[in-house]
């Protein structure tokens, strides 16, 4: 799986797979994006649909990131435990020299009181580094739908704290007793903004969710406020349990979807702290080319 | 409307609805529970589906209390601002003498910083009182769907906070990531009790919860504990918050579900503080018949 070849790298996740074809030269060249994630697929149908995929891209080799390595994808691929450089990373890949593929693995952490896991979100950190989009200290937030506050040291990730933010989100606006005031779009403006100040409050969110319903049945809160109200809410609560986590850096790195980063810089911004925001499709990208580096 | 005729009173919620019929004495000679919660109603189903509960218990008068009462339900009853005692409570009845029905309406509390509302403890928190269940001052908490923190004075409702802690962790339980890991029972037993320890540390629940699906995946935590320790997580939280907001007194009075005032007591026990636990429904009996006096 030399990186002459090329590759087809697969962003691999729950909801959504992205699809990235690299030449021989590293350059991206094909992009395509499909709602085929894990959890719309059986164990069963990856075999075919990766024969389709290079049906359709070429029979080059495969790296599959994300959720594809999880025990609802297609083969578990154990995690690796922090701390965890590139180098740990590409140790940790499940090969299958037969077919050209590699799964990458997740990330575990294990603490006295608590225990962690990602997947999908360490190549890209790691790809970060690695390619110098950031340095190889500092604190990383990178927004989803379960969020990662990850911590990095020597260009290892050395800890972090996932906080399923977006999923709690998508929850309430799907199926609570909220979900009829949140069809709105959410942008960064006042009404998020106040979300984000009560957020900084302290409060309980459990409270200050239903206070939502509340104050739009007593005039109190504009319907079309009410869904950037509650992401202000939720990303102020996530943002102040990351930076209670690891108070020792400035500014925040944000990686991930240029549209969340944004919002959460927003939050930051509310709260006076500095921040920068990186792509994670960018990050994502150097990550698979670093990994080829390990596997030539 | 005298109570001499006796009357059918219906706790009409959201998911469910309870049928009490009491006779001319205000005994209860008939009870009936079924799934027709007004969210499994159209507006105009109201009137057909109470001429056929008349016409199974008798051409009683009617009281209706609980979300029949809301813009989600049959006729939207204006909610009457706290301070609130039974006689303010029976001032606010919207009734309909040519078919003999009653209205109850809701409560609600608009503060500087916060809004809330309640439909349908408010009858049993008023009836707890007005039947001497419990004395005329005090902290009430009633679990349930959206648990409800009451401040009572001089037989009054002068306050109250709601969480929705049964409504996230149904959401938990149906949509959520940690789903799959959620179908056992909830007991108050060893899992529990960590769950309310973890939430007296006053950590994000956000990040909490997304730590139960790592604690599996990790072997640091048994599938058949999760719905349970969840179950603590959030109570505990709850109570926490209730406990914050209003710490001036002891006993706890819990009112509502033997089943979670059962779990509530023991996430108190937990917390060392004291509490005592009364039957919802009686105290729903309670405050019907303490409103028929006002309507007599």
């Amino acid at each position: 799986m030399a990186q002459q070849q090329g590759v087809i790298a697969i962003d691999w996740g729950s909801s959504n797979r992205r699809i990235y074809v690299l030449d021989n030269q590293g350059q991206l060249i094909d992009k395509v994006q499909d709602d085929k994630g894990v959890l719309h697929m059986a164990r069963t149908d990856f075999p075919e649909a990766i024969a389709q995929l290079r049906t359709l891209h070429g029979d080059l080799p495969l790296i599959l990131a994300g959720m594809v390595g999880s025990s609802r994808g297609w083969i578990e691929t154990p995690y690796v435990a922090t701390p965890v450089d590139m180098a740990k990373l590409a140790q940790g890949l499940l090969l299958m020299p037969s077919n050209k593929t590699a799964l990458v693995p997740g990330i575990s952490l294990v603490e006295t009181t608590r225990c962690d896991v990602m997947r999908g979100e360490e190549i890209q950190i790691l790809g970060a580094m690695t390619s110098h989009m950031i340095g190889t200290e500092g604190l990383i937030c990178h927004p989803g739908t379960h969020s990662k506050w990850v911590d990095v040291k020597a260009g290892a990730i050395t800890g972090f704290a996932t906080i399923m933010t977006g999923e709690i989100f998508a929850l309430l606006r799907q199926y609570s007793i909220i979900s009829e005031h949140m069809s709105g779009p959410v942008t960064a403006g006042a009404a998020f903004r106040t979300g984000v100040e009560r957020a900084m409050q302290r409060g309980y969110i459990g409270m200050d969710i239903f206070s939502i319903r509340a104050s739009i049945l007593l005039a109190r809160m504009r319907r079309e406020d009410a869904a950037s109200y509650a992401s202000g809410l939720l990303i102020g609560h996530d943002v102040i349990t990351g930076l209670t986590r690891n108070q020792s850096h400035d500014p925040i790195l944000l990686i991930g979807d240029p549209y969340l980063t944004g919002l959460y810089g927003a939050a930051l911004d509310v709260m006076g702290k500095r921040w920068q925001a990186h792509d994670g499709e960018t990050a994502f990208l150097n990550g698979i080319r670093a990994l080829q580096e390990y596997m030539a």
